[in-house]
């Protein structure tokens, strides 16, 4: 951010008054301009004993395996973004939609919210943004290509759930460590 | 949004090409400035029977009970934002935070993630942005001096849930109705 988006005229970045963190200030009209974390939501479309993975079409990961998601729209409902972006990535309609998966990805100031959601009539086909898409047992899962860490995390926490018989929601923060390499780190559920 | 924060030029609300939603677009180097929901962390802090609420010193809603809550910051943890909030407006630690609620408000685009937690030692005070704190049990809630629907909402279900001896999760939009008047849209939850 280099200028005002209410006057045009220049930022910098300091700690204003009364605040603790440094922030984009407008210089001519004293504007803070606060950054903050953007949500993305996506589905695990559910179908018999499979689940719906894309393959991706876009960067970043062109050509890798992931769940329906994408961030949400200003005056959207979390539960209609999460499958607003199964229909516009896989052609899918997806009903019931539950809470699954909460993620803080830092590196990225991103929230995940994973729904699962059953998908109707088991119909699905590639959407602009995927080159591909597919139903998919455990068994079939391409775990050396899925694009994110955060699909990686959901999808182990989802076979895990279900070969115990029991879903309950996930919380978890993921972590890039200076080697590069991601950590999750989960919360304990509810007691 | 009138300049483009990049290069300062003037930005149009439009659709851009491939979209379908009118965004800020810069006439001057194409720029689309997407604006997306901010996340309110907050945080339903528990004392034997009792809760904690803040009386707010701060607009909107100045002198009204509200639980503790506020925007998340970019690089935080959701759970880390929502224990933050508590100690900056009441001066409480806060742990073993579970996840409670998950509420649209799509009439001001923001997405509140509410926890349970415990209050350490039932300690607290007013923070900066509280005039008071104090600990009510369910019979002593000033229902009718509560800030937002959303804490309203929230308040109702974490004592219908305790009356029923299960805590579940809570997934629901606030929505504002042609008469301003705000209706709640209440998800199922996980069969």
């Amino acid at each position: 951010m280099k200028f005002c988006s209410q006057c045009g005229g220049p930022v910098t970045s300091r700690v204003p008054p009364g605040d603790q963190r440094s922030r984009y200030v407008c210089e001519a009209c004293d504007l803070v301009h606060y950054q903050n974390p953007k949500i993305v939501a996506g589905c695990i479309p559910e179908w018999q004993d499979r689940i719906l993975l894309c393959r991706r079409a876009i960067e970043p990961r062109y050509g890798l395996w992931t769940l329906p998601a994408g961030f949400m729209e200003n005056a959207e409902s979390a539960v209609t973004a999460a499958a607003r972006e199964t229909l516009e990535e896989a052609n899918a309609v997806v009903e019931h939609l539950t809470l699954y998966g909460l993620y803080s990805l830092l590196h990225v100031s991103q929230v995940y919210l994973m729904f699962r959601g059953q998908l109707k009539d088991g119909i699905a086909s590639a959407g602009e943004e995927s080159l591909e898409v597919a139903l998919f047992a455990e068994h079939e899962i391409p775990w050396e290509q899925l694009a994110f860490t955060v699909v990686h995390e959901t999808l182990r926490q989802y076979f895990t759930d279900r070969r115990n018989g029991v879903f309950t929601l996930h919380v978890g923060d993921i972590i890039r460590g200076s080697d590069r390499e991601f950590q999750v780190h989960r919360y304990p559920g509810p007691a």
